[in-house]
C-alpha cells in the first residue's frame, strides 16, 4: 500500500504569500492540521492544530549560521509542493510486525531575496498524531560547508501546561523527572540537587531535554522531541516560563558552535506528537516513521533476547568490577595486587551461564572483566581500557567455549570512561576480539566527561561517534546496547542491529543512590522511551537489604512491579538484572521473566496517564500468547483490564502476577501472589495494585498451553 | 665512560636558603654556571652565566594549576642533591656515530610550607654548551591528578638582542624567519603578511616560536628551546619588547587548559644553549642528550635514505593529486571522472621507479595515490581519507612488486587533513596496508585546522597524537617522516623510527608561493633543526619556469646551492625533489645527489653565522669520504675551509660542484662549475660563491676511489 499524489501550487500562489495577511498553506490529516507561513518580515513561520484546537501557535523556523546571521530573515518562498503518503513497512523487532506510515507532505521552498539567495526547505509531514518537520539545504552554489550557530526553531505552546521534564544537561538525561506547571521549570534546582550524578553539565536554566512530555488544562498530551539525529547536536528545548515559547537549543561543541554541515544537509526531524488521548502518545509510530530504512540488508543475525550477568553484584557493592584495589601497589613480580572482591572471575561468570543456560535466558553480560578499572573514573584522562586485556582471572577463551557449549551468548563490555578517543582508537581490534570470542553483543558505556575534551555527550561530534560505532558493529555482525549515549531518536530502525540504550535513569539508580520515585516507570514510556527502547534493568526482586553498607536503601516498587515493567518498558533487550540466588529464592515469580519475550507482533495500550498509570497488553512475535504489564505510582489502584484484543470465541489461561493484599512499595514490597483463571475476550480483569506496585500477565490459547511455554 | 657522583648538601644549608641575601645554589661546567634560589616569597628563580657574563637573570619558575593557583608561592627548599654525569651512547644514525652526554646536575626539592604540602622538584642539568632544566612532580598524597593553567617559567635575557624568530603560532612553523631585535619583535605583523600559510593562528602579538636563536651585543649566540616534548604542549616563548623577559607560553587546548597531567610526572626539558661561537651552537646535542634513549628494540630495520617522488610536479602545478575536478560529477556508471592529470598514476609512478633505480636512490614518495583529494582541503570535516582505498588508475599491488623487483623502497603516504581524529581512527588497518604492500615508510601530514575541533597543532593532544603514529609505526616496523607536526625536540633518539618531520618552512614554498629569502636555509640550522631532522626537499634544479602559470617564480638560490643543501641541513631522510627529467638535464651535477649520503660518521661545523652563511664537512657513515656544504645570504661571499680534519699524511681527491662565476640566485641560478683537485689536510680551500649560492664537495682517500663512489 504506498500512493504519493503531488501537486504543485502555482507560483501565483507562493507570491501571494509576501503579503501580511496572505493566508497560510496548509497540510492536514484528520484531526491534525499545520499552517505555514512567511510573516511580514519574511521570516518563516508555523502553527499546529489538534481537533481545531492550537498546539502551537506563531512559531519561528529557521537558523542563524556563524557567516550568515541574518540566514533566515528576507525570504521569500519559491516554490510549494503537496503529496500524500501511505504505506506500511515490518521493523526487524519491535513492538508491532507492521506499521504504518500515513501523511501529508508540505515542503516549502524558500529562498533568500537578496544575494547570495541562499535556498533552504522546509518538509512538514502531519501524521494523524502530529507533525514532524525537518530542514533542508539544497546542494547550491551560495552555500556548500556551513556551521550553524543557531537553529532558530521555536514551539510557542498556548499555555502553561504540566510537563514532565529533566534539565537541559550536555552531558546526562539520568535525572529523575520533575512534574510541574511551565513557569516552574528551574534545571539548575534539580541539577544542584542530583549529587548522584557525576557529570552534570546545564548552562541554562530554563532549557529541558526532550521528549518533553507535557500536558494542558484543555486536555491535550503534547510530546516534543526529535526523529533521526544524524550528524547533528541533540536539539533541547529552552523554555520561557512567562509566555509558554520554546525555543531548540543545540548542544555545542567545544567551541560553541553548533553544527559543521555540507550541502545538501537535511536535519532531524522535529516532532509534535498530539492527541487527546495519552494511550496515543505511545502508541505513535511517527518518530520511527521518519527514521531512514535499515542501512543493514542482512539482519537475519539480529536477536531481541533477555539476559542476566555480571553487574548489580557491581551495582550494590557485594564484589567489584577492579581486580586489585589500587594501581599504585603490586607485589613482587609487579603484578596486580587481587582484591579477592573482583566479581568477573571465571568461576562466578560460569554460576551465572549456568543460570542462564538452565532458565532459558539467552544471554550473559560481564563487566570489569578487562584491565583498567583501578583508576578509570572521574579524571578525564585517555587509554584507561584497550577492550582486550581481560584480568588474569578472566578466561576469556575457556569462558567462550563455556558460553557456547551451554548455548548462551556472551555480551561484551566496553567502557570508554567519556574517551571516545580512545574507543575509536581501539574500534577495529575491539570489535575483531569480540568476532573471535564470539560475542554477538556489546554494551558500551560513556561515563564521565567526554574526551575530545569541550565536546559533550550530546553534541554532534559525539552524535556521529555512536552512529560510527552502530555502523562498525553492524559490519562485525554485533548487537549494540550503549550507556549514557545521547537519547535515542528512533534512529534503530536504520540501525537495526543498535537495539537500545540506556540514555536515561536506569534501576540502576536504587542500587548505588537513593533510586527513583514510585512513578518513575509510569513517566519514561512518555519521555525517554518515546525515541526507543531503553536498557532499564528490570527484576529485581531482593528490594530491600541488598547495597552494602546502606542497609536502608530500597527499590521504589514491588516485586510485582518489576515483572510488569518487562511489558511496560519495551526493550528487545530485557535483563533480568538481579542476582541468581534472589531469583532462586522466587521461583514462582521468576517463571514470569522466563516466559516473557523481548519482541512482539502486536501492542495494545489499554489505560495510561503520565505521572500515575500504565496499562500495556502485547502479543509475542510468532505466538498467541499475549504478556499484561500494569504499573501505578506511589497511589494504590484498581486496574480494569478489558481482554476485548483476545480472539473472540477462544478460551485462554490467565496467569496473574499481582501485589499481595498487603503490598506496598515502601513496607512490604516482596509480597505478591499468582492466580490463575481461565478466561475469553469478554472478560474485563480487575487486579488491585498496592502502591508503588503493578502487575504482570500472562494469557495464552487454552489448546496450546504445552508447546508454548517452557 | 660512566661517572656519577653525588653530593647531597645538608639542610641545614639548604634552610638558609630562605633568608632574603642567601647565596643561591650553583652547579656548573666548563664555561657555564647555574644558580638557583628562592625569592623572598618563596618562589623559585634561576640565573646562567657564560664565562662570566650573564645570560639569563632573575628568571622565575613553577607553575599556576587550576586548582592550585599559588602552586609555585611560598615554597620550601626541602633538600638539593648535586651530580656529575658523563657518559657516551651510539645514536642508530646521526651527524656523529657517538655522543658524549656530560653533565652536572642539580636537582632542588621544594615543598609548599602550607597544606596540602604538595612537592614539586626542579632539576639542572649544566652542560658546557648550556643548561637543560625540567620540573618533576614526585608522586605524593597531595597531587594526583592536576591540569596546568600556566608554566611560569621565564628566560629573562639581558639585553635587546638580535633574534631570528617566526611568530608563536598555535598550528604552524612554517613563517620565514625575520631577524631584528627583541623590542621589534611582532607576530602580528608578520602573521598578516605570510598569507602563503593556510591556517595561521597567532593570539599574542609577542609571542615567538622555539627554537628561538638570539645574538647578544657582547657576542653571545643563545638558543632557547625545549627536549623530550611528551604529553604536554610545546613552550612559546611571550617577549616582552620592553624588559627583554621572555616567558613560557603553552599551546592551550580547546577549553584553554594547558596540560592535563598525572604524578608522577616530569616536563620536557627547557634548554638553554649558550656560546661565544656560533658553530658550537650547531654542534650541541644538549637537547638529544636529554632525550630518553631509544624505546625501540630493534633497530635494525631502521635505514636513513635518500628518496624521489611524485610530489615537485604537483607542486608546481604539472600535475594534480586528485583524480577527478570535482566530487560532484560522475560518469553514466557513477564513477569519478578523470580529469587525465593525475599524477600518481601507475605509469608515471613506474618512471619514478625506473629513476630512483637507475641512480641508486633508495626510495619512492607517491602522493595523491589514494581517494579523497578532490575535496579534501579547508573545510575543518572529518573522514575525507581512508588511507587504504587507491585511486583506480594507481595499481597498489603491481607497483610493490614492480619496485620490490627494482630494489626501490616506496614511501606511503597519509595525508590527514588536519583531522587526527580520522587518522586515529583508521590507524591500524593503515598500518596493516603499508606492511602488506611493503612500504617502510610513511609520510604523514596535517594540512589544516585539527579535529578534534579546538585542538592545535601544537597542543598537548596533537603532541601524544604524533607520538601514538610513531609508536604504532615502530609496531609495524615503519619509518615516520611527518609533515605539518609539531616541531622536533630531540624524541628521534627516544623513536629512531621517526626519521625527519617537516614542521618548518621546507622548499615547497618555493613552488607554490613566493618562496623564501636566499639567507632562510642559513637561519634553518640554528632554528627549526635544533630540535631534529627537516624533510627540506632540497636539490632543485630547474630553478626558475618550473611553475605552471606562475612564470616569474623562482627558488631562491643557486643550483650549487641545493647540492650543498645535503650536507648544511642535516636528515636522514633526503628527497632529490626535483623531476627526473630535470636531473637528466644535469647529470654531472646529479652525481653528488647521488654520492652524498644520509647517515653519518663524524661532522664539524667549519664556518657559520645564523642568517648569513654555514659551512660543515661531514664524514660518511662507515666511510673514509667526507663531504663539504656551504652556503651563503643573499650576499656572495668566499668560504675558506681548512681540511685539517682530514687524516694527516694522506692524499684525497676533491671535487667541488661551485657556483660559476657569472652565478646569481637571482639572474643566473643554474650556473655551477665542477672542479677537481688533489688535497692533503693542510690544504685550505677557497671557494667563491655567488649571492643565494654554495657548494658541494666530495673528498676521498686517492687509494680508495674505485670502491667507494658508484
Amino acid at each position: 500500500m504506498k500512493k504519493i499524489i503531488t501537486c504543485l501550487l502555482s507560483m501565483a500562489i507562493a507570491g501571494n504569500l509576501m503579503a501580511q495577511d496572505v493566508k497560510p498553506v496548509v497540510a492536514n490529516l484528520n484531526k491534525v492540521k499545520l499552517e505555514f507561513k512567511l510573516d511580514p518580515e519574511g521570516k518563516p513561520v508555523y502553527a499546529v492544530y489538534f481537533d481545531g484546537k492550537p498546539v502551537i501557535t506563531n512559531a519561528a523556523l529557521g537558523f542563524e549560521l556563524v557567516n550568515d546571521s541574518a540566514f533566515s530573515k528576507h525570504l521569500e518562498l519559491s516554490n510549494v509542493e503537496k503529496a500524500d503518503f501511505d504505506e506500511s513497512w515490518k521493523p526487524v523487532w519491535g513492538e508491532v510486525s507492521t506499521i504504518r506510515n500515513h501523511y501529508q507532505q508540505l515542503t516549502v521552498h524558500l529562498r533568500q531575496k537578496e544575494t547570495p539567495k541562499r535556498l533552504i526547505n522546509i518538509v512538514f509531514r502531519v501524521f494523524e498524531d502530529g507533525v514532524g518537520f525537518r530542514y533542508e539545504f539544497p546542494k547550491q552554489p551560495g552555500l556548500k560547508y556551513f556551521v550553524v550557530a543557531k537553529e532558530l526553531t521555536q514551539f510557542n505552546l498556548t499555555g502553561d501546561h504540566k510537563a514532565f521534564w529533566i534539565p537541559g544537561d550536555y552531558d546526562t538525561n539520568e535525572y529523575q523527572y520533575t512534574t510541574s506547571k511551565l513557569s516552574q521549570v528551574d534545571g539548575w534546582a534539580v541539577s544542584e540537587k542530583a549529587t548522584d550524578i557525576a557529570v552534570r553539565v546545564v548552562p541554562d536554566q530554563h532549557a529541558v531535554a526532550t521528549p518533553l512530555m507535557l500536558k494542558s488544562d484543555n486536555g491535550l498530551y503534547i510530546n516534543i522531541h526529535e526523529a533521526a539525529l544524524v550528524n547533528y547536536p541533540a536539539m533541547q528545548l529552552h523554555v520561557n516560563t512567562h509566555n509558554f515559547q520554546l525555543s531548540a537549543s543545540l548542544v555545542p561543541d567545544a567551541l560553541g558552535n553548533k553544527a559543521y554541515l555540507h550541502a545538501p544537509f537535511n536535519t532531524p526531524w522535529r516532532t509534535i506528537i498530539v492527541s487527546d488521548q495519552a494511550a496515543a502518545i505511545l502508541n505513535s509510530k511517527m518518530i520511527l516513521n521518519l527514521n531512514e530504512p535499515s542501512v543493514i540488508k542482512n539482519t537475519e543475525w539480529i536477536k531481541p533476547m533477555k539476559f542476566v550477568g555480571v553487574w548489580w553484584e557491581m551495582q550494590t557493592g557485594k564484589s567489584t568490577w577492579s581486580f586489585a584495589n589500587s594501581l599504585d601497589t603490586a607485589d613482587a613480580a609487579g603484578n596486580l595486587i587481587a582484591n579477592g572482591t573482583h566479581g568477573a572471575n571465571t568461576e562466578n561468570v560460569k554460576r551465572y551461564i549456568d543460570f542462564a543456560a538452565k532458565n532459558g535466558i539467552e544471554g550473559v553480560l560481564v563487566e570489569g572483566w578487562n584491565t583498567g578499572w583501578e583508576d578509570w573514573f572521574g579524571n578525564w584522562k585517555e587509554n584507561i581500557f584497550d577492550f582486550t586485556t581481560p584480568y588474569p582471572d578472566f578466561d576469556v577463551k575457556g569462558i567462550a567455549e563455556y558460553a557456547k557449549a551451554k548455548g548462551v551468548k556472551m555480551i561484551m563490555h566496553n567502557e570508554t570512561s567519556g574517551s571516545a578517543t580512545t574507543y575509536e582508537r581501539y574500534l577495529d581490534t575491539a570489535f575483531r576480539y569480540m568476532n573471535k570470542y564470539g560475542y554477538p553483543a556489546v554494551k558500551t558505556g560513556y561515563v564521565g566527561k567526554i574526551i575530545p575534551r569541550g565536546e559533550h555527550h550530546d553534541g554532534q561530534w559525539m552524535v556521529n561517534h555512536y552512529e560510527r560505532v552502530a555502523q562498525k558493529a553492524a559490519d562485525h555482525q554485533v548487537m549494540i546496547d550503549s550507556h549514557e549515549s545521547n537519547r535515542p531518536t528512533g534512529l534503530h530502525r536504520t540501525y537495526p542491529n543498535w537495539l537500545a540504550s540506556e540514555a536515561g535513569r536506569g534501576n540502576e539508580y536504587n542500587a548505588f543512590s537513593m533510586g527513583s520515585a514510585p512513578d518513575h516507570e509510569t513517566i519514561l514510556p512518555f519521555t525517554r522511551l518515546m525515541g526507543g527502547p531503553m536498557d532499564y534493568t528490570p527484576g529485581i526482586f531482593k528490594l530491600k537489604g541488598y547495597a552494602a553498607g546502606a542497609s536502608d536503601r530500597q527499590v521504589h516498587t514491588t516485586l510485582a512491579k518489576q515483572l510488569a515493567l518487562y511489558v511496560t518498558l519495551y526493550s528487545p533487550l530485557q535483563m533480568a538484572a538481579d542476582l541468581p540466588e534472589n531469583y532462586e529464592a522466587h521461583l514462582d515469580a521468576f517463571q514470569f521473566i522466563k516466559e516473557v519475550p523481548a519482541d512482539w507482533d502486536d501492542t495494545k495500550v489499554i489505560e495510561a496517564e503520565p505521572g500515575d498509570y500504565i496499562t500495556i497488553a502485547r502479543k509475542a512475535k510468532g505466538s498467541a500468547n499475549w504478556f499484561i504489564g500494569s504499573i501505578t505510582d506511589e497511589n494504590a489502584r484498581t486496574a480494569k483490564i478489558p481482554l476485548s484484543f483476545l480472539d473472540k470465541g477462544k478460551k485462554y489461561a490467565v496467569k496473574v502476577y499481582s501485589d499481595a493484599a498487603d503490598a506496598d512499595w515502601e513496607k512490604n514490597p516482596e509480597a505478591y501472589v499468582i492466580k490463575e483463571y481461565k478466561a475469553t475476550s469478554a472478560t474485563v480483569l480487575k487486579i488491585n495494585i498496592a502502591k508503588g506496585g503493578g502487575a504482570a500477565i500472562t494469557i495464552q490459547p487454552l489448546n496450546n498451553l504445552r508447546n508454548v511455554f517452557h
